[in-house]
């Protein structure tokens, strides 16, 4: 960390940032240029306390040098992570295909939409049991009757499933259905339940914000593996901006910025930061070209009557035609959407 | 709502859009302009499954006519809501001044502030006992401990107090001591904690998003409201932005264009806004001018030594300045900070 | 156009509506709903005077129908646009690299670096003579010399060349050299240069302002086609966000986005859009999946020297890599970046 | 400026490192932490080149300490800048109300509007002959018939004129009729028109662009000071967000943070700040409670009628109520609207 001195601060306020850096357990290192003195603060500037050098006065302002993350950051361990959910596997050159409707609305709806997206090349199973949504007179989500259900559709189609988690009183139930916990965009800083989730053995595939900062993200993955859970898929899912005619900005620079600053893999959502089926094909592609480790698309067989989202989901014909394309393209680029057999991929 | 039909829509996707519009329980009526044709949707566009005929084949363009939240609007309630907080009166031309530290670190602490703030005029005490930090190593509060200390301070000057509440199963906890429940920016639309807010009777001061819009902002007031919980005060506190140089942007016509939407009190906190003590009084100035209902800032007696947030905390005689200055603005606009006496107060 | 009416609109104001409709030559059709009065104004809603139907007493909000644009868009044009610099051919399937330096420097820069952009497969050579520089004080160009040293340079390695021009005095003698003129974002809606391009008759590189939308993007592109150029190519190079870890914020979806509303070819910038190398490749990957029709990159020998933006720039062998993995990635999706023997070509 | 090494960086990369900074005429001063090594750049580090530094293999970050601007830095020039525009004094106390419609359309428009805001004490008449509009098929403005009208309206009214200039060839043309030159938002980059307008010995009024900084302002208007035109008057107009029920989010604590980082005068204009006549009024309150130091609306007898920005402008009425609350306002906070006799003002 790196104090810049006011121009106008006394020697004595010096001194006192001085003794306030050594208080906190910092050395200082004192530098005088031509128009500014700086003072280095030598020490791990992640210490709490840290951060209110800036309020001593005479500070002009404070950089930062290091990272704010640690367990996520690619310095502490350089090699790709894998996280497997099921037999799946993601990162390290394997492909998850997230896909299915944004809620389960029930089961002949679930199992109508699974036989597509299995047929197609999904190798996870997603569904909404718990849904936020902005209004508290739209649908909520049917609750436990939900979680089974997509269970019963996933275990029907060996799928491994992922559904969201909105409140830390429901992880318990969560984990009793799920291979997989989603946070959502929503609750990515909502610590008390990144908590929580940390605390389980799920992988889990945490939403970015809407208007995180990728280091926000790593800072939310952070809390998740502090806890002890290493299990952690990050999702792009667009970010808020000024743009009208999306729903979001797809922050698709993201997939190779996560990638340098961290081991984490990285998937990329483009139902919701895009939220028009005309523009998915065409992001799911750019995913993977750009190197994201899977892509996660909500589809419907009748968006029309969907409960939650319609509007965004491709029909199960769109998502057919999509998976042959994302196919050959993967191939091309040396990797594949598909499980292998449990024998090879278990460590 | 307005359907918007596509130029090259077939007459049976036309019939068909028809048939679903009838089918969800609403009006259609159709007018055909020179290059467009479009259907009118007579009815309440807030109910289920409207959201979805932007979803029909044949639709370009669903057009939203009305707001989608009722209970929060001033068409719902024409006259300004008046929302008390222990004996002080929020709204109609009674101002708030919230003020105290970012978080409680201690009884001397919050003695100390607490004695400042009573001495400037603030009428409402500040103090986190569960902390909200995008880092899982600093400083989580104090928790019940804290609770506890903010309520005897409270109690000592006189002072009601507000308190953030991040997780649904906390707000037992915390209704035990505080005088209002604050829900904090990160948390807007954490929908379950809305719920089990508007289940208490306690007032909330809802602080918006970061990247939440302000029909958003009166959509999460909506779910409390939903609840029952009548006593909602919403509290702009700067979004994200490009700009770099303040922490977030304070959108101080967030306070007239809620005013002109809702009936629901309006404060402004310049501490989180700009981050910046050197912008925080003529931001405060600014926010009774623009006719805040309140204002809501922190002060630390020792920024340099706070466990949270010392950088933005104004100095206690800095406090005192801004109060002088605000109450002779307050009085030239016809407004005042004061509490009345209790009798004259209650309905 | 659909005008919502107020609902405490008077019947005389309601008349007067009616009657300013008629009055601007629209035919207006109104019809009743259960909470809102709304009135259809038939007619063509970018004719003059029609923005201001909001601005008339009991007028609650005004919904356009139709695009503001017209020779850009794709219902006027609906095969995708193909745009000649030199013999090099943009769209339909052929993509463009653009690639060179932010400035020209000298002669030997120009030279050392067209020779490694042609051998890594480059069709179209960059270099700026007029800078756009925030600051006053940094290197503003080599003016004329510098558009002298790249036409020759380009003639040399058989290169069209594309460069920056900032001022409407500028048009005529950058013609004298250049193969095609670039529009700056900073110039994005500069109207009066867009005019002055738009009368010339060589193709035109469009790139989108810092904060405009895509609507707003096509709508600087009409101007220069309502001039008689129907050459434009756009260029999507990030916008502005909050994320600060990148230079700009790259919307990839601008580019399906683009293609869906117009019918011109757009390329993607993402020297400019993240300002950093470690993300270039990637992002020029997913741009050609996202289905771009070419890439823009700058190149410099020795980024540490150069004149302006060194620290975006790939160095030569980066370069090479990057075109290999472009020219598997694009013979994959059926489409290459070479020109073709000119017979062919010219139509 | 401080480079930051990164911790793989070779000895090797290290004094290649420390040569480049000598070479570029700086002093380097090694001093190495726990985790990284830093080199601080002793000298100007707005020099040419220096920019370059991130550039070289094994520089992670290049933290800047000094402000980029410096004729416009309070720095440079301790005490508040006060402009002169005819005998109207901005900055010091003295508050400019800058008043009129967004076009001028005939010699009876202007003389209706500006006999309104004479009466309501406006000191300063606006109107705009060349007009930005996003649309090329939109009303472009009057031209030099406009500029006439426009002095003749203002000679008649005793008020100076301030008018929009878009292009550099217009400049002397503007010059010969208007007090003040605006240049607008759109154009607040386009540096060779700041430049024109530098050479000019006019009073400028410089929009802050919809994606500028703090920052980016202060640089343009360094460009305007560097060509030796020191009256430069920053204007606040909004900037683009995702916020979609104003025009654009009206950045009020750009005031201060302007104030803090330089001398000149910065006014706010809240008419195309928030595109909504009923947030004017309160946007005008805060602006002079906020310290600016004047506002700017636009005003309009007939907004349907207006052939330009109709639905943003005040009416006449709202006008004078809305300058009665301003002057009170005013007289509270010890400044005023009214230009003070000629003998006295003239320094």
């Amino acid at each position: 960390m790196i104090l810049v001195i006011r121009p106008d601060a006394t020697l004595e306020q010096l001194e006192h940032i001085i003794e306030r850096v050594r208080e906190l357990g910092f050395t200082p290192h004192v530098s005088r240029g031509e128009s500014r003195t700086i003072v280095g603060v030598i020490g791990d500037e992640n210490r709490p306390g840290a951060e209110n050098l800036s309020a001593i006065p005479g500070v002009e302002q404070v950089l930062r040098i290091m990272k704010p993350f640690k367990l996520a950051s690619r310095e502490f361990h350089a090699a790709d992570s894998v996280v497997y959910v099921g037999k799946v596997r993601i990162g390290g050159g394997s492909l998850a295909m997230i896909a299915g409707p944004c809620a389960v609305e029930s089961y002949e709806q679930m199992d109508i939409i699974a036989r597509y997206v299995k047929a197609g090349g999904a190798n996870i199973l997603r569904g909404g049991a718990f849904k936020p949504r902005t209004s508290p007179y739209a649908f909520q989500g049917l609750g436990e009757e939900g979680l089974k259900i997509l269970r019963d559709v996933g275990q029907k189609y060996d799928l491994p499933i992922v559904t969201e988690v909105m409140d830390p009183r429901q992880v318990e139930l969560v984990c009793r259905y799920a291979d997989m916990l989603q946070i959502g965009a929503r609750n990515m800083q909502n610590f008390d339940l990144l908590k929580e989730c940390g605390r389980t053995r799920k992988p889990i595939l945490l939403k970015r914000g809407m208007s995180a900062t990728v280091k926000d993200l790593l800072m939310s993955a952070e809390y998740i593996l502090a806890e002890g859970n290493h299990d952690v898929v990050l999702c792009e899912r667009g970010v808020r901006s000024f743009e009208d005619s999306t729903r979001n900005m797809l922050d698709m620079s993201a997939v190779p910025n996560v990638k340098v600053q961290s081991h984490l893999p990285i998937i990329v959502d483009p139902s919701h930061a895009t939220g028009r089926p005309d523009l998915i094909p065409s992001m799911c592609r750019a995913a993977v070209a750009a190197g994201a480790d899977g892509v996660h698309v909500e589809v419907h067989h009748c968006p029309e009557k969907a409960l939650s989202d319609g509007p965004q989901a491709l029909l199960p014909h769109q998502f057919l035609d999509l998976m042959g394309d994302l196919r050959r393209l993967a191939a091309a680029l040396g990797r594949e959407f598909w499980s292998r057999p449990e024998a090879e991929l278990v460590p």
